[in-house]
């Protein structure tokens, strides 16, 4: 047990939070857009904040990036044309490649610092940010998509919260251009912040979506270092249910070497609490 | 936000921990048993502790007591007869007696301060402790199950972790007693610890378990103030599946106003992530 140094603490609601013993802070510095912070933790591996927000640990990022990856790419046909915004760090990226059926991705991460930082230090996530079938464009992800129409088969919004950089990806105009980028049977996947400590932003954001897209569904998975270890994804699309359409026969010709996600967590994932079911059914219009 | 004054710390693994700022220790004492503190915390309402773990919070103990209770309950056709072992603070017996089958509950807690304190300081949970179909006894769980036979309908091990004198209701000898004091379609649940921080203890359990019952299942369910905010829950019974046997009708039909459970989390509880469906797999003998 190590008792004296360097600890990161992290509140989620007024009294209540997360602390993590570090061996050392190894950059920090002010981007173009946030507060940017990397540390060796005694357990958890590498960590970055953002703006004092974790985003990633070595140890526990393989569940948050498999579940916002694989859910709406083995709910789709035949996913070929995906975008990414967001997701500097590049997790979401590494699992996207994993479909034989992606011809091409489309990253649109506004920070270039993130993926600098993340290249350098963090290469078990950024390792297939130099895949050919990648295109990296540090752009605002708000605007890459107003001007698509019918292009994305799959898009997955890789945000960090509702506050300053990234409230413009939770607003109900950013979500109509995503409807109308996507093509007829294509899936949208988005982070939509923890349930329980945050139940105003999940119930807003769902009320905002619904109003948008004709299928939204929420699935969970446990993230140990996020708030209340429950994150929450909105599924959204115009005509397919991440049940009734799950391509199980593709997930299993594909036996990828998953640590999270499986077909049962595909299917189980979707059943949330009662508390939170009606959190989202207060956002029925 | 409050920066002065007390805080609680539980580090679940070295390097990671969970922080919960306090108003003030409302008791702090040693029971014949183990050290027991009761606070009053800034937002999750009181918080037990014994031996320095968080044992429930008022704000988010329903989940744990709602799961440990109902996913059995309403896994059995017709239970009647109920022991539950350890739980001194009544949230699980809070529920099972909810259900009207049930006409008898043994509840045998070897630590009578427990109770006391939780009465006193804690009737959200305690408030069916005096319930006439409830008998408490303040005996040794382990003994307790040693000379009954074809008995209970459903067995609850609320108990604390695998050590000191939470360690006897992990063994092999005492999960054979369960087996034997079971009735036919008789099921038990107990719960089986962080699979995040402590699969060493996940795998060592689940391998015991199936030594002795012909089902053995596993069920999660996030408890914020837990490890790694999820938990784990052992489904184990002779001849009943918890999917298969779910008495669907009877929860439709009782509508409880629970805040956790309902009938999508009853099934979808049971997947389980790829890692840890890899822990469990380890135990087939």
């Amino acid at each position: 047990m190590i008792d004296d140094g360097l600890t990161y603490t992290e509140f989620h609601s007024k009294g209540m939070g997360l602390i993590l013993r570090l061996k050392r802070c190894i950059t920090s510095f002010d981007t173009k857009f946030q507060r940017l912070d990397l540390y060796e933790t005694l357990d958890f591996g590498k960590l970055l904040t953002l703006d004092n927000l974790v985003m990633v640990t070595e140890k526990d990022e393989f569940i948050y990036h498999e579940m916002i990856a694989h859910v709406p790419l083995f709910s789709h046909k035949n996913p070929e044309n995906v975008l990414v915004i967001g997701g500097g760090d590049g997790g979401t990226v590494r699992e996207v490649v994993k479909h034989k059926t992606v011809k091409n991705v489309d990253m649109v991460e506004i920070d270039e610092d993130v993926v600098k930082i993340s290249k350098k230090y963090l290469p078990t996530m950024s390792c297939e940010l130099d895949n050919p079938k990648v295109n990296l464009y540090f752009q605002d992800g708000v605007k890459w998509v107003e001007d698509k129409e019918n292009y994305y088969d799959v898009i997955i919004i890789d945000s960090t919260d509702p506050v300053s950089i990234g409230e413009g990806l939770f607003t109900s105009e950013f979500y109509r251009n995503c409807l109308k980028s996507l093509k007829p049977g294509g899936v949208l996947a988005n982070q939509t912040e923890s349930p329980f400590h945050n139940p105003e932003w999940v119930e807003a954001t769902y009320k905002k979506l619904k109003k948008v897209f004709p299928i939204v569904k929420m699935f969970t998975a446990y993230v140990p270092t996020y708030p209340a270890g429950v994150w929450s994804f909105g599924f959204c699309s115009k005509d397919v249910d991440p049940i009734e359409n799950f391509q199980e026969e593709r997930y299993k010709e594909y036996n990828l070497k998953l640590k999270y996600y499986n077909n049962d967590i595909h299917k189980g994932a979707f059943a949330v609490p009662q508390f939170v079911k009606e959190l989202i059914n207060k956002s029925e219009v």
